[in-house]
């Protein structure tokens, strides 16, 4: 039986049914093992995924659940190994600078995807993507996109030369003003800290808000620059 | 001292230092009483807090916050009053038909406030909006908004008759194609059902994306719907 999840784990897992399937379907071969509560047998998701697995890829246990803390009221659990993906040279890419928190990190994947994108950069020091919460909050979003980790934006930069915009809360162009370049990088600070002003550029961005707000929510930031992104590229 | 929160209580709570500064700048005649741990009477959050209130106003207590089963690391805790308000008909709306989640509530009126916007129409049965969990997700933006409960949309409708816009996912309109009416209403449904059919009309929207997710969630969705609205009004 499997040990709660830990970073240095060379693997982890996801909770539910929907991010199962999600496993399953684009990430396949880094499937392990599925553990299912006897609760959940008869159910139609896990008679779909018995149909999808061998034997002995499925383990029936309800300690699982216990032992590795989950509160979230699921049935299923699959263990799949970590791997390494690497970004598409020709798209657009989103980098997170410094995210700190799972919850925002798994939506900002869910909503990449929601756009059509598929590559995602994250410069460290940042949350662990592979983490189960976050795995769950991408919704399995995780699963179908491409993501590469860097120890600096330089180091990004360097391997991904392109035209990039920083969104920040001031000295910057607003956001309806843009023309972004093909081939570019919509770039996000940390929750609390934003971005490092050494990422500043000329291509400065800024959504614009009212005053009576201390700022929009990282994911609510991403959404609202991956859709003007898509917008004006004629995607919508 | 108070009992915990219910929904029939007259009363709520803010927790933490930030939605309460919000309450005693917005809704002050709502105060009733602020609790302090022992840990925070010496921060510069509780001395500027002091400043605003007088002596009775203030109890020190470190039972109240495991009393009232609070688990965020909270050292302040401000009593207010329920109270009432009524929508600007001169105004843009956000109709939110049957919310179920305190977290994307609180959310939607972080987003309604960041883009200058202050009308919020909550169509019941929907989670309490006085809750302290939406009040804490809020940021306090609920003390700076107008917020008024209907038992049906076109009781709503009735009240504050106007064009308005559902949001859906399939026989619609592009949100990049819409035109938005002046003082009009953008309306969104509950998380997992989304809007009854009765409520569609010939301004059906809907947010373009990929067939590869289940779809935006709701608070993204409203964040990019009033940013949308905002950018055609030529407030950005």
């Amino acid at each position: 039986m499997i040990k709660k999840y830990t970073k240095t784990a060379n693997y982890s897992y996801t909770i539910g049914f929907f991010p199962t399937f999600e496993l399953l379907k684009y990430q396949k071969e880094q499937f392990k093992q599925l553990y299912v509560s006897n609760n959940a047998i008869d159910s139609d998701g896990y008679l779909k995924l018995k149909n999808m697995l061998s034997f002995q890829q499925i383990v029936v246990s309800d300690k699982i659940f216990s032992k590795l803390d989950i509160k979230e009221n699921a049935h299923v659990l699959a263990v799949f190994n970590k791997y390494q993906t690497i970004l598409n040279t020709n798209a657009d890419h989103l980098v997170l600078v410094n995210p700190s928190d799972q919850g925002n990190l798994g939506n900002a994947m869910r909503t990449l995807l929601a756009f059509g994108y598929h590559d995602l950069a994250i410069i460290e020091p940042a949350t662990d993507h592979f983490n189960p919460k976050t795995v769950r909050a991408s919704m399995g979003a995780i699963f179908h996109i491409n993501i590469e980790c860097f120890t600096s934006f330089a180091d990004y930069l360097a391997k991904y030369p392109r035209p990039y915009y920083p969104f920040v809360l001031s000295e910057s162009t607003p956001l309806s003003k843009i023309e972004f370049a093909s081939h570019c990088a919509l770039v996000f600070g940390n929750e609390a800290t934003g971005l490092p002003p050494a990422i500043y550029n000329r291509n400065n961005v800024r959504i614009e808000q009212s005053d009576e707000v201390d700022s929009l929510n990282l994911t609510t930031s991403i959404a609202i620059g991956l859709y003007e992104l898509k917008k004006q590229k004629g995607l919508n």
